[in-house]
């Protein structure tokens, strides 16, 4: 076939319904139930979730401050998508049998337990489901949360929601949140050089000056 | 605030219009120009692309015949999103300054002239280009575009996209990808074991022998 002529605008996409839609998703998790960690039950699904923190930490007072009414400001944002998802050898009808999202929580849960100067209690979560074609949704939805309330630890404290780098990868340098929340036996091992602790607390005092 | 029992229930979300949106944009995908590579300009955007493969290469011939009439079976889908998306540390506005996607192809034909038995000339070239808030659209295009082609390198042969993993990560092994196309010089620093030939083209036979 002969190819056309170059020209920018052809491969240009456009559709408004795309924002609505996504904003139709975003208010209807910010309606959802919010509940303490760990969760009462395990439950099927993927989708996305926040962290909110109202606990007494001191780099961490601020969010105590703008959740004391509603929880509206999460400290963390993540999504639990269906396995496989990055090399699509899943089908949508998978989605709701698969318990990713449950156990995406409870790795949180974890991380917090070891984490030093974290209680468990102080932390509670909301997440929505997203089922059959709707898990599309799921990096977009997560995308739009992080950019509206750029929650401390998606932005400025980076590494929570890391995972065991594992055998041969330890070269890397702890993570910033490994750094100010030591006790993930794994992260120990990361010979890297971290950032200090001043540079990560004086970005965090920075960044939460702008909340709310 | 006191906590809600614990209803799965109350916490999907349920809306079609999303499947029929990305059709839609899968559509426009589908109608855009095809080019040539290297692309004859360098542009602004991010978004979404497909690589087809039209040549003589043994391993690859059923593409060549799927493609043969028109560009419709790719052999690599990807995305260039906005720079710092993940963190969200780059704004809607942003998108159409960055040259994202051309720098993505431009990697891609690198990767190609490099790799053993590949002809640049074989391969041709479609994407769309997806600004501000539709930007946020990019992963989930993406991944409808693989979820439907199924395309091989996105699937059975892994690490066509790869980087180089650089200083201290070289402990990994060789992709699939490295290993039948021999040549991207930071791919032989890779000390790992990596599948044997046989095994990724007896993989590559029996994916091709289901598409179409």
């Amino acid at each position: 076939m002969k190819p056309q002529p170059f020209d920018r605008s052809k491969h240009i996409y456009r559709n408004n319904d795309f924002a609505e839609l996504i904003k139709d998703a975003v208010r209807f998790f910010n309606g959802t139930p919010v509940h303490p960690l760990p969760l009462p039950e395990a439950f099927d699904g993927t989708g996305v979730y926040a962290l909110y923190y109202t606990g007494g930490h001191g780099l961490y007072e601020k969010y105590a401050q703008l959740n004391r009414l509603a929880y509206s400001h999460p400290i963390y944002v993540g999504k639990a998508v269906p396995r496989g998802w990055r090399q699509s050898r899943t089908t949508g009808n998978r989605t709701e049998a698969s318990k990713e999202l449950h156990h995406r929580l409870r790795e949180h849960v974890r991380s917090i337990t070891f984490g030093q100067d974290l209680v468990l209690a102080d932390f509670s979560c909301r997440f929505v489901i997203f089922e059959h074609e709707a898990s599309d949704m799921i990096g977009t939805v997560e995308a739009a949360l992080i950019k509206h309330h750029k929650p401390l630890w998606n932005t400025v404290v980076d590494g929570f929601g890391n995972h065991d780098p594992g055998k041969g990868r330890y070269q890397q340098a702890r993570s910033d949140w490994d750094v100010i929340h030591p006790g993930r036996t794994w992260a120990d091992k990361c010979q890297g050089t971290p950032k200090v602790r001043p540079a990560i607390t004086a970005a965090i005092a920075s960044h939460l000056q702008l909340l709310g």
